[in-house]
């Protein structure tokens, strides 16, 4: 019985949390992270302002939470692609991999102006800077094993480290979805722009099987 | 005499421009953007609102300014390095490379933060968008000459275009910066950390002597 219970509780937990979480994407969309308070969200949700505070513990954790599982759900739909090429053809095709991988995996059109919010964030206050490296470093990780898969699949070998090479498919992801955003480009031509920057990094990073 | 009046009237604009700078740089540190009231760096320059009007449209456009006169100073300092070596040895190693060209050209301790609120203040409004990205330009172009400078002092190839790869040296330095400046290093420490990253990066893009 006292198992059940606490099961209730943290699915109830859970679905608190998410719908705060749609609530914070939901406003945060209409007037920006400066502007979108404790208030609106809780009000946009049907909570009240102790169903946040006993959930997180600011509003900035709360914006650090949604960019995360953001990130992660992109990546989770990365991952599983590799999986399946995994099992699919060997031959090695930089376009055919980063268009089948990364493709379709483009995230929330809001997500520059969020990540650029909270970097602001991030450099003012240390504990938000704390969480954000650790976001950041998550980030990184997943794209290491990714990368891993990739390599194991194709049997290739990379010219760089793992880590330098999954940063620097970060670094490139952020800066064209930036830029790519402040020109006000579709979701599919900022699709089209990142796959063919992350290709001609791929082709550089794979070192030329032996001939 | 009217080429002369000419003269003066446009090197006491830039006199003023110069003293709005330096005041906006100093609030800055200790304030922040947002809070960096037009009228608190008038204030710190000894000028009217006036004088900030006829130089600049907006807050935004000042801090623009600054962050396009930092960059440059230091990539002028880079491009002056360049020149010197492209008179010097022809032996090419990636990390004295880096060392001598990069190395101790960091700018301002304050430059990811300064940075990192323009963009969102880009990624809000469309103005502010055409001007970053046309200093986002501009640094990509004078980063350009420089790689173009390296490749010809040495008479290496890069594998990827030059276009591609001053980009990537930028993401990469952009990221570095940020993510030391949340882990309050130091400026030295920044500096190894960036030169470490561009070294690896570098032995990459540059294909290796046949033979």
């Amino acid at each position: 019985m006292i198992e059940v219970s606490v099961k209730t509780g943290s699915r109830r937990r859970e679905q608190t949390r998410a719908r705060l979480l749609d609530a914070a994407h939901e406003v945060f969309g209409e007037v920006g992270m400066a502007a979108a308070s404790v208030e609106a969200i809780c009000e946009r949700a049907g909570f009240t302002r102790g169903a946040f505070y006993s959930n997180f513990e600011s509003k900035e954790e709360l914006f650090l939470a949604l960019i995360t599982q953001l990130s992660e759900d992109k990546l989770e739909q990365v991952a599983g692609r590799v999986r399946e090429l995994a099992s699919g053809s060997r031959s090695l095709d930089a376009s055919a991999i980063v268009n089948q991988v990364v493709g379709v995996s483009l995230g929330d059109g809001m997500e520059p102006q969020l990540v650029a919010e909270i970097r602001v964030q991030a450099l003012r206050d240390p504990r938000m800077a704390a969480a954000y490296l650790a976001w950041q470093d998550g980030l990184r990780v997943r794209v290491e094993r990714i990368i891993a898969q990739v390599v194991d699949a194709y049997g290739v070998r990379l010219r760089l480290p793992v880590p330098d090479a999954a940063q620097l498919m970060l670094d490139l992801s952020d800066d064209t979805c930036t830029r790519a955003a402040m020109e006000g480009r579709s979701r599919d031509e900022i699709g089209e722009l990142l796959n063919a920057r992350l290709e001609r990094l791929v082709v550089v990073l794979v070192e030329a099987p032996a001939g």
